[in-house]
């Protein structure tokens, strides 16, 4: 911008929103406007769902999960089978298995996956706390539900050899074809593991 | 969501991002986590930016703008030329003008456009405030600067309207290829315009 055209404060929003992922610093500049636009009816009550946030929200202690409760509503959900336990790397992919609704376990989250390039190591993660929640009983199946990246990979071999011994049943998500997905654009990777792993009709 | 993975706090947050321009559902999940897990950095301050735009946030007096302060700074700016008047639709497109940066004028902003089918007529625009500008006298020129929709065009021409007799010289912007643009993708009225319009080279 050649010069100011709104108050440091507005600049400011501008420059915050930007800062959120999905918004770029053209649609903040919208985004911005729109909020000022609808004060009472969006930017007041987001302003003070975001200061509610602030005081809150903490990471579950038995999980890794985010919630304004500790334990997280999941952990503390007396509905839910406590015999299986879903290892995940970060909070969103937790919420993305939840969406799907598939499983009416529990979880863990690694807050992330061994890298040794970027200094990440096992003590960087939340595995101790994952071998000490299996030690104490319970636990009869671990999901191993990492990426399918190396690191995630890496990660989920690390994780089978930590809890060799405790005579927990480790398994890990399918590789396949996606459901509507379209072979032409899958890669050979994908292809092959889903030959490989075919099932009867 | 077939059950909640957390407290109704964070579900909240998630409705209203949802809401922002530019995040859908989806997008406003991933803003959420992300503001989470930023909280010092992040969540805290654009908390705290945006009860500062709800605070202090209002509209211009003069010309419509927003803006922290009444005049704004647009208005009360001295270096801008004072016989100038572009005239917009909206806010954004005053931004939109400033950020291209061609004029150093000073703007009103009408807060819409006439649409009999909506039922917006020239009472719920700014439009008396401008003949009122105009007719204080000091003004030389209005840039009509008005979306080049039938309803804009409309408003122009109303505008024009209004102002006669005012002794003051109504202009509106070019129509043309714009620049960057390839011919083969804009439309016949465009290029209609802009063959008619055509300059010396």
């Amino acid at each position: 911008m050649t010069q100011r055209i709104a108050g440091p404060e507005i600049e400011r929003l501008i420059q915050l929103l930007a800062k959120v992922p999905g918004l770029g610093p053209r649609s903040a500049r919208r985004a911005a406007l729109h909020l000022i636009k609808k004060k009472e009816q969006l930017l007041q009550p987001l302003s003070a769902a975001m200061a509610e946030a602030v005081d809150k929200v903490r990471v579950c202690s038995v999980c890794g999960n985010v919630d304004t409760a500790d334990p997280c509503t999941v952990c503390s959900d007396p509905r839910r089978d406590t015999a299986t336990l879903i290892v995940v790397e970060d909070v969103s992919d937790l919420w993305a298995l939840e969406r799907a609704g598939a499983m009416n376990a529990r979880f863990h989250v690694l807050g992330g996956t061994l890298s040794p390039l970027d200094g990440i190591g096992p003590d960087d993660l939340n595995i101790a706390g994952l071998v000490s929640r299996v030690a104490a009983g319970g636990v009869a199946e671990i999901i191993l539900a990492v990426n399918a990246t190396v690191e995630g990979q890496t990660t989920a071999h690390y994780i089978t050899d930590q809890l060799g011994g405790l005579g927990v049943k480790v398994t890990r998500l399918a590789h396949g074809v996606p459901v509507g997905g379209e072979l032409d654009y899958l890669d050979e990777g994908t292809l092959a593991a889903a030959l490989k792993a075919r099932t009867v009709f």
